[in-house]
């Protein structure tokens, strides 16, 4: 999902264009609520980004469609994506309507910490030290999600933050990861990262 | 997030339901997928009472709210905290919109299944078989989400479907799960679920 990723939005096919805004659809809230657990401006910025990187999806996507549709089954199923579309569509916004509470002073929303303590998902921020496996490796090698339930919503590295990381991402010790996912995934990830435990890599996982 | 465990909506906080609505924002989108993807109009209609049950909690929060609000400090707490329920209500009609192409047949939507595929995150089915670790415990004790990354959707047992189960929901031989994550996570839990490798239990988690 990261920018450097994709191609021209022209270059893109219909397909590749809903996989883009389902992408952004499924990081885009969790980095809302993060924005303001940890007051960030800069996440918000990103999630205001991504809802306007989401208008330009469906924009592109319905000229796509509407020169794709040559049948009548052609029409029937651009209009079922153009649904899945307008569903993306309105979780982006959804996201955007969570950020705009950071006007409110911290103080004046504590909802906001209790209703992610309380939530089944989590959402907090563990920093990698010297220690730790983790450090100079891979998010892919490391199998991150797959190994702890915790998704990486974004990260803060020495060169700034990075939001929804791909795979080839390395780790380095100083990191900030802002995960989501369970307790349980959360306490383990952070015994990881504090170099408390080894990580168990897998024998298949590669470094690409 | 199962029904028994909610109190009468008349007995619940702002933030309890606050709570509730978000915990029912992040797994009813799943649950529309997955819905799609398994052409299952017993999922679909799960996804439309989370919606209108999303419509009750919302307007049960809003008498509360404005029962509730006193002072002025009062009141851009409460206006705050009826965002992010407008946010999760929104969500949950995008899972309402997704739903909505179970009418179209199946052969008509293959751009569901390739979507799901090539989206970051994927849902897959797993059958647990009668020699896997996994039969005979809990959610909780396998800290199924910690240990693979797959959150499970929903499953079926010989009572029927269960949608986003509780942790002590126990885990038997036969037992279909619908999962979301990453491919490796999947993969590792269906190597775990057909009893080809051994579980890995943490010490200290417990059966309750």
């Amino acid at each position: 999902m990261a920018d450097e990723d994709r191609p021209d939005l022209e270059d893109m096919t219909v397909q590749e264009l809903l996989t883009e805004m389902k992408d952004i659809s499924e990081v885009i809230v969790d980095l809302a609520y993060a924005s303001l657990m940890y007051n960030s401006r800069a996440m918000a910025s990103k999630v205001n980004e991504l809802e306007d990187e989401m208008e330009e999806l469906k924009y592109a996507m319905r000229v796509k469609a509407l020169l794709a549709a040559r049948t009548k089954e052609d029409a029937r199923e651009l209009s079922g994506i153009l649904q899945i579309a307008s569903a993306a569509d309105r979780i982006s916004h959804a996201a955007g309507e969570i950020v705009d509470l950071l006007d409110v002073p911290p103080e004046k929303r504590p909802f906001i910490t209790n209703l992610i303590n309380e939530s089944d998902e989590k959402i907090r921020m563990v920093r990698v030290s010297q220690g730790s496996d983790m450090a100079g490796n891979t998010i892919a090698k490391l199998g991150v999600e797959a190994n702890t339930g915790m998704k990486i919503i974004a990260m803060k590295n020495r060169y700034g933050w990075i939001y929804d990381p791909d795979d080839d991402v390395k780790i380095r010790a100083g990191d900030d990861l802002i995960v989501r996912g369970t307790e349980d995934g959360g306490n383990r990830l952070a015994d990881f990262a504090s170099g408390r435990i080894p990580w168990e890599f897998d024998e298949e996982a590669s470094d690409e």
